[in-house]
């Protein structure tokens, strides 16, 4: 996969957090007129930003050294997942193959504790109820405040494009001891636990990534591919998503909007995630995150 | 009922948001040493902010005139609502009476767009699907980094308490043209509408509240009583939530736990909010908060 598009990224230094742009696996300072200011915070002013960062120079920047990244939004407004929403996965799910024309299912990811960055570990219940799975995902930053978007303007509303893995426990989905159909599934042991967002390497502007619709989509666990598709699977394309869910609620800058997951989980052969296990996500054109799996 | 009690408020100023000191239905500007901090700020740092609110003198502050309260919490980080957690409201919905050994049910709110001030306007859809339904809920904010907590350990993550609204639309809640079970319900379009989770008057500080499982709580639409009960009627107390959610996931200070609401939501007799309507909520010791109804 060709991965030659840029990113804006965030790094750990002895301050704080800075932010960076990630190309071709390393990191470059940013420009200076972006000193002091995070990637939330480029995103709360994002039409000023993004023509700045339109004529970047990359080969101003200096390098950094080692850089320890960390997720590209510290703190997202809201994580906003679609469920099913790849004809592939649906199939491997058994459940009825979705039509398009249906409004998409969401569910939520709590913002400040589920999102980690590219490389961190990521700790799984080793209790013998847990069964954690991979999910990669597209993962859409929203750029502009907005509500009620047509999805031939939801373009306009994208700040950019991330890689995503949803990680899932699906040995606590169902609940144990549920009462009634409503609070049958928990959605919040299943996909909120600490740690099971992590999002990067960096955020690839809008602008770089021409179709959002036609990019190759793979998932390793130690080096063997689980899910390997193309978000031209997707059921509800990005700029449909964009547009179900602000007919839901308003969307803010550093939203993320998970796009939902190809074939290949782990849940349909009992294939789950094991301490030691490296989960690596590639999608073409957005970069490869790549977690560890630790026991908690 | 006796409000005697003191809450930490936020109100309107030309700047932007104070904080400021809610007694008696009225506001007391908060005393110079918490000056330029928002209540979030207070809570991130709240062992050190609850010994200088411990000795607060009411009678050396000021008042301030018409202040325009906004939310206690314009940011929180978590939204997390118990279902199901009253015996009453788990009569009245035809569910089975809830066992109080079984994990709770959690569902999530979006921090952000959902939560608005004590007499703020909640705004419906006025389409002829959306059904809006009030449930008058006790809200628990976290004052302590945590997880994993004990029940019994559990008052001491607690910086305080609100009241709240868990505005629910149950046109919406279960999905037309869905696919399969764990998809059938809609806890987004449900739950976390824009201004959905009006909280307020204030934060009560908890060592103002002996015993948060043996409080009224009201609520009125128009002022014709809707729901009367009392927190004795939780099927998994206020401890017990703190102890199951931090179980889930790492609590942190601003984090609200929703603790379910009473006997007497609309869905039952099909009474749903329409525009104009008026709905307020108090709970003893805590607060009444009043919130106008309007058509989006």
């Amino acid at each position: 996969m060709t991965n030659r598009n840029w990113a804006l990224a965030q790094y750990r230094t002895s301050d704080g957090i800075a932010t960076g742009i990630h190309v071709d696996d390393h990191v470059l300072a940013a420009p200076p007129v972006l000193e002091g200011l995070d990637v939330m915070e480029l995103l709360a002013d994002w039409d000023r930003w993004a023509d700045v960062l339109r004529t970047l120079d990359l080969d101003g920047l200096t390098p950094v050294a080692d850089a320890d990244l960390v997720a590209p939004l510290t703190y997202p407004n809201k994580v906003i997942c679609a469920g099913a929403n790849y004809y592939d996965h649906a199939d491997e799910m058994g459940v009825d193959r979705p039509d398009p024309a249906v409004e998409p299912f969401f569910f939520l990811k709590t913002p400040t504790t589920t999102v980690v960055g590219p490389t961190a570990e990521v700790a799984i219940f080793d209790d013998g109820r847990s069964q954690v799975d991979w999910e990669a995902e597209l993962g859409v930053v929203i750029g502009r405040r907005c509500a009620n978007v047509d999805a031939a303007d939801a373009a306009e509303v994208i700040a950019g494009y991330l890689v995503a893995n949803d990680v899932s426990d699906r040995g606590v989905f169902h609940r144990n001891g549920a009462v009634a159909p409503p609070f049958e599934w928990d959605w919040l042991g299943h996909k909120s636990q600490d740690g099971f967002c992590p999002l990067g390497p960096g955020l690839v502007p809008v602008w770089l990534v021409p179709d959002p619709q036609a990019l190759k989509i793979r998932l390793e666990v130690n080096g063997i591919v689980k899910q390997d598709s193309n978000t031209s699977q997707m059921v509800v394309d990005v700029y449909g998503l964009i547009a179900s869910a602000s007919r839901v609620f308003t969307l803010e800058p550093g939203d993320v909007i998970l796009t939902g997951t190809p074939a290949g989980v782990g849940m349909p052969r009992k294939d789950f995630l094991r301490p030691d296990d490296v989960v690596t996500i590639e999608i073409e054109g957005i970069g490869r995150i790549s977690n560890k799996v630790v026991a908690k």
